[in-house]
């Protein structure tokens, strides 16, 4: 069970703060970030990374770069993101400048929708893999239950959510999951992936897939957040011994830029009162108590920042506990609210339906 | 599209409306009650239907017999109810009786979770259609997407959630979803059911379905009242040209007897001010209010009553038309409240999570 396989956070708590007094001289990077076993492998994943969803192209290497300076050693990628030779550079630099070994860092990306069949899989994640400069990835995962068409990467890479740009369409291709699922399963019998797992999966199709994977899922990402807490997805993952990695943890914020008329319609979780007042208490910031109330109830984190300060108070805000009055006050802004949902792109997709 | 497949309402109610002013010697039973036009297979399902969860063996043959001469040409069971062999005496004695023919009614029954294998399936189809003494079903779909451990019909039969009574355990069989699907598209090709589909499936699960069924399930049953409202769900029934059957169409009514906590804490619809103060401006009882919420939505029903005259009125209730603006009031009332999920079974199955 997944409660069974977290290091004990005081233990970790303990430890983090003892390497700290032994000297000064120990930079951040050396912090030990309490981690989650994985079921199945029983690797290590680190409970908070480093996402790079919109982090420009021309910015992220030196992004990652960065990150990994600061101690990150999960980076959470997908083809989709459209950045990942960028984040190769900054992972081999980092690992060249011997700031980590490589066995330090957990890598993840995902396959996007349009190289869902059987054909594909395999050759598209070694294009991956090629693309980081990596011989493996420590979790790859499906990015959504959704087989689009197939677009030659040579045409145009990544490829978006459309089909035929021009046109505004999207055009799907039937591919169950199974196909795609035992190509995954090939990719960690060829030494591709340490993990495999799955993102924005619903309960019965995830439930489904236990049904037939050889290999089962090490982790589940989803999107979490105080608007959206999931608690029978969390129930499940806890049933099937399956990690939970929450993506847009703050909620709105990360979909403000995008134009989501939903996003503009809901109060920031960074300036709503329930979250300031418990920040106020514990003299930490709004993104820290959001992001400890996900990890204590044992969601992995991937924030995302440009800004170095803040990229430090992200990672290192696993050093204080919430109270249960607290963690239950921020779940009660649970109102169901998704801001990543396909039922919203051009095709209409009611994955979560 | 669904939206097509459906006769036009004003033409079947002008129809209906013909037929009784031809003469009034035309008894009720043969009033056109409007249907849906299943897709591949072209067929017609009436868009009421009688329920048969909660009818008791000692009361089934007659209460079924009584809803056929009331009217009513679609029966709904299931292998779960425990009344299938008294529900096919009640409709062979209606037919033998000459109130219909075989060909007039719409009979569906369901699998359960104890047989959803390879081996189980066809020999489990051949039973129920044996205990309703019919050669075919008009509708044979999956009772949830949940495989659970056989269970010898010889042994227990129905076989009820538990796998092991005395001890209150479920157990589970690793049977995906498409190996039961295969043998359905097997008793179609056997003659055993016309039509075949799915019951408490949610998005995602629903359209991994579509990616490898050669045959496509013609019906979705889901839970649908006014407190779950399921938009989401209607959208992709839409888009897939699937039929709808919204079960439990008075919402909490149907759980209270089963000592449902959330029923009981949920005010009754019936009473309720948005319901009753429309039907009164309907001159219609709010039962009817409630199911012609859900058929003008395109949603068909299957309400249940052992009461003669709201067994009558149940099904007459398409003979008048809710404003926009009445089946939006009546929309709003949503709140996703399922009464019917199997995370509250004891193996807490979060197939809707």
């Amino acid at each position: 069970m997944l409660t069974n396989s977290f290091f004990s956070s005081t233990s970790t708590r303990t430890l983090s703060r003892t390497l700290f007094s032994l000297s000064s001289l120990i930079s951040k990077r050396t912090m030990v970030t309490p981690s989650v076993t994985l079921s199945g492998t029983g690797r290590q994943m680190p409970l908070v990374g480093f996402g790079i969803w919109k982090v420009p192209q021309e910015t992220c290497a030196e992004t990652v770069y960065n990150a990994i300076k600061s101690g990150y050693r999960l980076i959470d990628g997908a083809q989709d993101y459209g950045n990942e030779k960028e984040a190769g550079e900054g992972v081999r630099k980092a690992i060249a400048d011997g700031l980590v070994t490589r066995e330090e860092l957990f890598i993840t990306s995902k396959l996007w929708n349009t190289f869902h069949s059987k054909e594909n899989v395999l050759k598209l994640t070694k294009k991956s893999l090629d693309d980081w400069g990596l011989d493996y990835f420590d979790l790859w995962l499906i990015h959504f239950p959704i087989a689009q068409k197939y677009v030659d990467p040579a045409e145009r890479y990544p490829p978006n959510l459309l089909y035929d740009v021009e046109k505004g369409t999207m055009e799907f291709e039937d591919v169950p999951i199974s196909e795609t699922w035992s190509q995954f399963e090939e990719a960690v019998k060829l030494g591709y992936a340490k993990n495999i797992g799955v993102s924005n999966f619903a309960g019965a199709l995830l439930i489904d897939l236990y049904r037939y994977a050889k290999i089962k899922p090490s982790v589940l990402q989803i999107e979490h957040h105080p608007y959206l807490t999931q608690p029978q997805m969390i129930a499940l993952a806890k049933q099937l011994g399956i990690a939970i990695t929450g993506y847009s943890s703050f909620g709105p914020q990360s979909f403000l830029e995008m134009g989501s008329q939903a996003a503009l319609d809901t109060p920031l979780l960074m300036n709503h009162d329930v979250i300031t007042t418990i920040a106020k208490a514990h003299s930490r910031t709004p993104a820290q108590v959001i992001l400890r109330w996900a990890t204590q109830r044992g969601v992995a984190v991937i924030p995302k920042s440009n800004n170095p300060q803040r990229l430090g108070e992200n990672l290192n805000h696993t050093d204080f506990d919430l109270a249960q009055a607290e963690l239950d006050a921020i779940s009660a802004l649970n109102i169901g609210l998704r801001f990543n949902d396909p039922a919203d792109w051009p095709g209409h997709i009611y994955i979560f339906a």
